[in-house]
């Protein structure tokens, strides 16, 4: 933060302020009051608003409403696909000027030196990244990840401005059984914060999981789940990502009464989406069109997320806090036409200027080679359990349907969308390949593959044809993961993800044309999905019900075991 | 906080309860909800709500509504007149189960080890004593105190676990005008918490004082006052003293819209306001009798106040909370019945079960002896600045008067209400005797005398009869410090408060007979104020506007300079 003195006397007006706004208003988020005046900034701190100003540079936002940069409470930052540095100039242009992400994805393939490479990155970026420390790596121990995590590891990493506390406790049946993994990184955190995962949680195992500490939720799916968790003193946060879409079944519970208690979050956002719809001022634009209040929706962008996760330097435009700011055309429209983070403005020049941390993580995949056979499926019982997706959710079903099995492999039945899915562990650890049935991608021939598979990351691959799917698998060694469709033997589309398996070099405009083409090569398998490749990402997370598959089996997500 | 484990698994209920209250109904204070079921606490914590639970020991609270206990957000408990254990038996019981204090009234007679003393007491209460560390000792360089603490001084006595951050910062032109001694205690807790008080405020100077990192206030006495100040990202904290009473005209400012960013507090309220009317418990009854909603009142009286000041662990009834509950008959009555603290029952075999630290400050009246001749007034212009008091509040008016000097003497004029008042420093550091005059006592014959005296705590006295003030001042001396009535000579009434000359050693029952007494003597002198010792107080205190006396003479507080 800038020197006491000189945020004193810039802020009355003894010297001339860094930088001034002038022309704009304040929408101040607590009295809902749109104030008059010029805001001056001393280095990264706002110092005074609603009076005149004298100031070294002078910005004219004339016409224009100022709002507290947005805070994304919950996110992986590989999910945009993109390196933090191409997410800080895709997202940042937008208004976020706070992302609180949680980088496991990175974590379950390449360890703690994953989250020391978001470490490093927070420290170089225009947006502030608080990278807290990944709780579940792996999210459960019916997955072959690319490394573990303990409370030990954690440890070794705490110390670093950027953290905040522990990430998304995901093994909530390990918290409420006192699991003692989970214990210990719980004890590491004890009066800190703890960030929650406990989707479908109630009652006294609710009450569980809030009696161990744990503050802030982002799973929550429809109204009853949501308004429970506030009642336990949990902040809800309301996420709307590519898959999963809770934003218009939670806007109700929105309100100016709760609002100091609820937050926005993305959890899991693709580039294309970002171009398309927005990222949080997406959420903002389409809650104030739902009919929330602006101010209820403004602090739940800004104000009480930085509450929520004890960012006391932000959330406000006001004297002391952080010159994170949005100038805005109006509140309904949420179209940022300048950004400032921490006094900085948010542009080509200043994105271009940032020094960059290499990339980490190149050469991860180390599957096996597959061929057809590895995607063969056995059962002698006629009864076969069945991945039900549910659409633009990554909550699943658990289906039931008959298939007698020929030859000894139970094979696809597209008459009745019943598609093969194939998990191969791609860690170089012990080569696993497990293969099950899922229900909801009308994929009529061909296969897709990715190393985006949640959390673990290893192979996904969804298919009608053995020998695609191979070919599919086996391009993703090729191209150190990534994307891939794949028809009658000939790659149709791919994306190369060569950071982990999770993330492009490539700018971010790129990567956005690269899944329009995918889109299109899996549409034109027949494929009906909005968003196939995310969808396949979270049919192998095995703490999200009901059904998922990892490399080690198909998991029965609410009895947390694997069914043989 | 209670053992991780056991939280748990008495939350999901796999082993009994220490404690369960059953048949009432939680007020959530997030969604403004009534919940049924039970409340189990393991330890010092509640672990859940809204289920049955089994308990070890189970309390009935049917038909009862739970609110989260009770936070003052700012007090100073020697103005309560008993020691901190005494407060914590008078006003625990009505719900206070946090009192956020500022030893400073003690520390300016005995310096830090009278912020030991609040320590170590804070170690030992029911209810949970957070001393902030005193920022203002003495709080200008216009007066005399018992001791100086600087930011060094502050370092030594930091790291105690009651400690939020650094007390109401008094000195506010100190601040704005980046004085070195403050300079070095802001940075000495750059961010952390600090407390403000800046009355009267605005504009670009409340702008600098907030980029100074000052986050709550309690001085605001108007609307338009507390909005800019709300306006600033400042925290409201409504007052409703013994002497300064915010409340009513505060009151249509705290909304279910702004309640998450006001709290309640008391400041100075002394035992026998405590019997007549209430503490919080007073304040709560009348913003709701006022119009205010319960949700934002309750809210104010505990989530807010926890938010504020960071105190995480506690400002709802929920699992993973301090188990500070009041339980009452009514919302509106706010009637407690039973109160918990951190999960034990407030109750008279547990106040008289509790560890006492011996009291500190005995023998601390060190005032010269002093005869009548030492309460002349001289001066040769016949226009006289006469101290105005605002009845009901701290602020006063800077008054003129045309008065002659007879024999060198400006004497006491009853007949327009100008009575003497004089400030005799009492710590044995210089003796210093100042005299002027006041308006608003309508004081008829003989004087009232003090050593609670803010902060200095030097004597004042107010008299028409020199002898008669003499008297009492010599009486002060006597009895160690506290209050006195005198006529003619003859002492009518009297309290002592040995305790650094603030506190009694005796009940706060038998303290409140006596401060009857004392109203009854003032008023038989012809005094109409209701406060009189109070509001004698606080006309010693040069941070509050607009003129006031010390030890070393009148203050023009409004250009903060001593008037020659």
């Amino acid at each position: 933060m800038a020197d006491l003195e000189r945020r004193i006397a810039q802020g009355r007006g003894d010297e001339p302020a860094d930088v001034v706004l002038r022309g704009g208003r304040v929408f101040d988020l607590i009295t809902g009051d749109l104030i008059d005046g010029d805001v001056a900034i001393c280095g990264d701190t706002v110092v005074g608003i609603g009076a005149p100003y004298e100031g070294c540079d002078v910005i004219d936002v004339s016409g224009l409403i100022l709002v507290p940069g947005f805070i994304d409470t919950h996110l992986h930052i590989e999910s945009s696909l993109v390196t933090p540095f191409e997410f800080d100039r895709c997202v940042g242009p937008r208004g976020v000027t706070t992302a609180i992400c949680d980088p496991h994805e990175i974590a379950n393939v390449m360890g703690v030196d994953g989250i020391r490479y978001f470490q490093a990155a927070s420290e170089c970026t225009l947006m502030d990244i608080r990278v807290q420390l990944s709780s579940c790596v792996p999210s459960t121990d019916m997955e072959t990840s690319g490394a573990e995590i303990d409370a030990e590891a954690l440890r070794r990493v705490m110390g670093h401005p950027s953290a905040i506390g522990l990430a998304e406790v995901m093994n909530y049946p390990g918290v409420i059984h006192r699991a003692p993994d989970i214990m210990a990184k719980l004890k590491l955190f004890e009066g800190g914060h703890v960030d929650g995962h406990c989707p479908q949680l109630s009652g006294r195992d609710l009450n569980a999981y809030c009696a161990a500490g744990i503050r802030t939720e982002h799973e929550a799916t429809t109204l009853k789940e949501a308004r429970e968790k506030l009642q336990r003193g949990m902040r809800v946060l309301i996420r709307e990502g590519s898959v999963s879409k809770d934003m218009h079944a939670l806007q109700p519970l929105l309100t100016d009464v709760t609002a100091p208690y609820m937050c926005l979050c993305t959890d899991d956002r693709n580039p294309l989406d970002i171009a398309d719809d927005g990222h949080l001022d997406y959420m903002i634009r389409e809650l104030i069109a739902l009919g929330c209040s602006p101010l209820a929706v403004y602090r739940a962008a800004s104000l009480s997320g930085a509450e929520a996760f004890g960012l006391r330097d932000r959330g406000l435009i006001a004297p002391g806090r952080r010159a994170d700011i949005v100038a805005l055309g109006s509140l309904e429209a949420c179209d940022a036409q300048l950004v400032l983070c921490a006094g900085r403005v948010a542009n080509a020049a200043a994105f271009a200027a940032r020094k960059e941390v290499p990339p980490i993580g190149r050469h991860s995949v180390r599957a096996p080679k597959v061929g057809p056979e590895d995607f063969r499926h056995s059962g002698n019982c006629s009864n076969t359990d069945v991945i039900g997706i549910l659409d633009g959710k990554i909550l699943t079903a658990h289906l039931h349907y008959d298939l007698a099995a020929t030859g000894g492999d139970k094979r696809p039945d597209i008459s009745r969308d019943l598609v093969r899915i194939a998990v191969v562990e791609r860690h170089g650890r012990n080569g696993n390949i497990a293969t099950g049935f899922v229900h909801g991608f009308n994929l009529q021939r061909g296969a897709i593959a990715s190393t985006v598979c949640h959390d673990h990351h290893n192979i996904a691959c969804v298919g009608v044809d053995y020998a695609d799917m191979a070919v599919a698998v086996n391009r993703l060694g090729e191209i150190e993961g990534g994307f891939v469709v794949v028809e009658g033997g000939r790659v149709l589309a791919e994306l190369a993800l060569p950071v982990a398996g999770l993330m492009s070099l490539e700018p971010f405009e790129m990567v956005r044309d690269n899944l329009i083409a995918l889109r299109s090569a899996a549409k034109s398998l027949g494929v009906t999905l909005k968003e196939p490749f995310l969808q396949l990402a979270f049919l192998a997370l095995p703490v999200i019900p009901a059904l998922k598959i990892t490399d080690r089996g198909l998991v029965d997500v609410t009895r947390f075991e694997i069914l043989n």
